[in-house]
């Protein structure tokens, strides 16, 4: 474990705050001779940057990515494979007013009584543009995955409040039905109702909390490295880092709860010469090593915590503070942060992958 | 991250297959000056052996730790500190038939997918005596974290199945409370019907799962390195690390999604000259950093996955197969996996202890 | 380990090949409340880069530092410490010419072995610009073993081929008196015999070798990590990772082979109510741990591998070329290097520190 | 890095002081299906232990290695391998006089300063018998190294204080001839003559340092992790970690200091259709990645700490002190390390050997 760091071989390095010059990170470990190009990452990014509709916040990041080493002539180097994305839009006047305050649910309060001090615009390291290094680096995993194992990873929308998409067959949900509408959610009716849903809570100074789905497909069984980095638990690992996450659930999850052994256990039998379970409340995941069969999480991210309304709160000072947020946020996390839940799906397993290939 | 070793300074090692001469575990890290006997250990490890009343599996497995390195006149030597348990009632002829058999819902598919074998014999290192190490390392960590910080740490079952424990008022619910009873919860009503209901299970020839809460009283704000290792994901990665896990909550957990901002936010006020939260859905953690609140969360279990009726499945060479378990097994693994969810806590929180104490 | 990261808790990734964008750095773990400028970062590359005088090679890189992030209103945060320096001068022109070629001695085989490709503009990864980022993060860490501790690191080229610096007294050294000269030996007259003895190489199409001596002082007692992390075993292999080196020694070094126990032990007495060694052949190192004494170590750097003459080679089909070196490059990395092992101390120390911390 | 673990992928952690229950080694990361058993170790264990002629200390240890786990059937599971041996002759009386004792140019003084206590029966942790871990460990990696690459190491004690051993060829030197004799010198008339400046160094209660000389044949090309994780850097870390060493050299080492570029260059050509050089003063080793040469590295052991013969100190307490060792020791460490030498480097090449197989 390394607070800034992400995984053992292949290993992501994040930086930057809202406020300095660039956020930005660094991929050791990357294998060599992989076609990356700046497009490439810009793609996905453009999936995370806000700015991109009546849902999320109106700021133009414009966060063109640059890719700094490791990188020649079009193909990895296997040498570090850095990339970072300027800081365009610091004004730091908009935040002078939160200079002092602590706002609610916020990270200013801890970052404050861990280090001593913090950086107060924009949320400084706590903001969501630190998952930007994350996005960028986990489309170069994706790639790989690709490449190499066909691998697929696809997130989406599944519950915003108390509106939840239609039971949508698991298997065939594609990146292109997600990312068809802003919400990011592959069912389309629901998705309006969603964006809905979202845009009367931004009206109404308030935000909404919800659920993300995520599966990956064509994980070759033999993935996970008990006792303690089995992938169920890396992927819980990847998944909390990620800001405004409460809970994780692996297949069956928390309904699991509810459950008879002989109810829950995933008989196996044979398809095609290849070991199967006919369900699959595992997630695709037994004792902590992939199956075979897809493997499938869900992910609760908490209602934003920068609401316009005013809110009871103190200063660092001790002193009580009415704050009311100014300035861009979104009223839902969950449209930007489908692929941000992608691509730690991606670090993860590009992680263990080469900790499988490692052991000849 | 390292497959069988957990945390970045106060790294806790095990090892152990079911079948073989030992189980054990080693700390590297500890600091020194701990008094620790081979007795403290022991009663954690009482806390999670079979054979203690009708719940469990009656197997005798004695369980006495040996410390064997790390100690000197009572004291931790801030040297590795090695403790082991023997394996003693090894009978691997109660396990031939299931030699070339894959058990559905556990490990045996998987880790000859991994590894290309598996130690067949009691389910080798996917054993539960695999977290007999964990207790025991989890022990010396709460020695250190009760004398250091007044830390405690406390988990119990919430719910079984349908069955779920009255409110409770967690600031008060002490271990005396939890283990007054074999089925581990501190409501006695409760626990009483969560008793029948996992004995008709066993009588069904079936299993039940449910949920465990764990609460952190004590634990200064500051704790947790984000980006990657908040104590958040530290928590969560520790706890799906336990076997038969398949959601972990923080705080608020998945009823987050069904709030609004102004719902969920908690309001900072001063209590004492300390800056408190009036609410906690943050359960105790922000931005991946302690807040000085209770940390909290919940657990869920799976059904244990060995049931004694027949279940479909098919063999290691891929013919279909007829299983009926034999052998001793729980019903329902929560009562012992209590004492392991706090050992899990208690190695997370010494590691983030320890790193922020680093940073001076 | 891991491959472009070093330290536990001050980890420094480096990034960058001598033909990319950038080269740069991410320190994680930095302490926060630290003053760091970029005009403190530039002093110390300002003291590596080329183009200083008739010694080394003439190309003006500029190597102007700019820190990303973690640094607000003059002072460190505790978050990640990103800095990058551009590359400006990239004639890909110059080196077209050994892209098919194996340089002897150079990594462009092994590079080639290693990855299957390489970038062979100027070395790559395997370039001396690679070390920019390890001195731009020593700097930091200097500044805090400085403030925290009053620790000193300096390094000195004590022997060019078979010149040596006269008996310095290593107690009085100062980095002012280092820095005084272009080969950086603290004994003028000799210095300027070294600065001749390269100049001669040179001229003569060939290049040398030699010897650096560093010392740190004021380093408290109880430093290191046994039994692998030892004092001794970090600095060796930090010293070892700088490109050039062939030989480490710590204290009596390659010496003590031929001293008897009676000789190399170092008798303890009191100083000021202080615990000393008489002598310190051990280099302030006992069972991998600081005694308070000053750390001493000697690093063995061979003759560049650029000469200006012919060589006889393969290239990476395997014919037989006959390579003459074109460009610019240094007959001797001492003067250069000199920064470089100091930083590497600075990075070795302020790890070990932290370590030490957190055993609280 | 991490205290008492060696490695990234094939994970060796320690345990033991020499007064404990048990020294012990745990292997995380080792390859299933190796044929291991315990006799494999004991014949490494039985090259390092004491009481094998006239040159070594003449306690009687035994030294009977326990497989504890991660072996099933004669192979390897793929999971923690962990290994023990008893301590068996613990006489405390012999040690009590140096409780409060600081013995010149030992660990009592360090571990006092680093840990607050320490165990003063023996040496606790600082003692040799820690390397008894390391040695069971590397003879597991030894038979993966051999088995996957036919790769062979071997150490021999090249210098005994100013009497050195012969020129050998390098390339023939077998494990056979070296401990063919107790001094473990290939050289059978040197190893005479030293054993008697060893015997003669006993009776006149000191001891005496050398050298001892390393080889690994059969390396693959591209083994090594740049730029932190150099194969040189890697092996200087593993070597410098055991105990009394003072200097490292790899290939031409400290006389690179006294060459020209022209000589200590390496030229390429082509021997049966594969890359070689010429000569090797690179030792195998460019770049920091192996380049298929045979590896070379030397190490510098100081003479014993521990004579016979009064010596001036202090006590705990800062009073002075004259000390005169009681009990056994060896008057030159050379003949035990050349076991431990052998295994650190078979822990390093099996480490990088993982982490290059990892790069898929």
């Amino acid at each position: 474990m390394a607070a800034n760091t992400f995984g053992t071989l292949f290993r992501v390095t994040t930086w930057g705050e809202s406020h300095g010059k660039t956020v930005g990170v660094v991929i050791d470990g990357c294998p060599p001779g992989l076609e990356i190009t700046e497009k490439i990452i810009q793609t996905e990014l453009d999936r995370r940057k806000p700015g991109q509709g009546r849902l999320t916040s109106h700021r133009n990041e414009g966060d063109q990515v640059k890719i700094l080493s490791g990188v020649f002539e079009g193909l990895t180097l296997g040498t570090p494979l850095a990339m970072e994305v300027e800081n365009q839009e610091y004004r730091p006047k908009d935040y002078e007013a939160m200079k002092d305050v602590f706002r609610p649910s916020h990270a200013d309060m801890t970052y404050e009584a861990k280090f001593g001090r913090r950086a107060w615009p924009g949320g400084g390291r706590s903001s969501a543009r630190e998952t930007i290094g994350r996005v960028a680096a986990g489309a170069v995993a994706r790639v790989w995955l690709k490449k190499k194992f066909s691998l697929e990873i696809v997130a989406w929308v599944e519950q915003v409040k108390n509106l939840i998409a239609g039971t949508t067959d698991f298997s065939t949900v594609s990146r292109q039905d997600v990312y068809a509408n802003e919400v990011r959610c592959p069912d389309p009716e629901m998705a309006e109702k969603m964006a809905e849903l979202i845009d009367r809570a931004r009206k109404d100074c308030d935000s909404v909390g919800g659920i993300i789905k995520v599966v990956i497909r064509n994980c070759p069984a033999g993935w996970g490295e008990p006792v303690f980095d089995r992938m169920d638990a890396v992927l819980a690992h990847a998944f909390m880092s990620i800001p405004a996450t409460k809970g994780i659930e692996i297949g069956s999850g928390f309904s699991c709860a509810l459950m008879t052994g002989s109810e829950h256990n995933d008989p196996f039998s044979m398809e095609n010469g290849r070991v199967i379970t006919e369900t699959n409340y595992s997630g695709g995941i037994q004792g902590g090593i992939s199956n075979g069969m897809q493997v499938t999480a869900r992910i609760a991210f908490k209602p934003t915590a920068t609401i316009a309304r005013p809110q009871n709160t103190v200063t660092s000072k001790g002193e009580p503070f009415v704050l009311k947020a100014k300035g861009r946020h979104d009223p839902c996390v969950l449209p930007r942060a489908v692929p941000i839940v992608e691509a730690m799906a991606a670090l993860s397993l590009a992680d263990l992958a080469m900790q499988q290939a490692a052991r000849i």
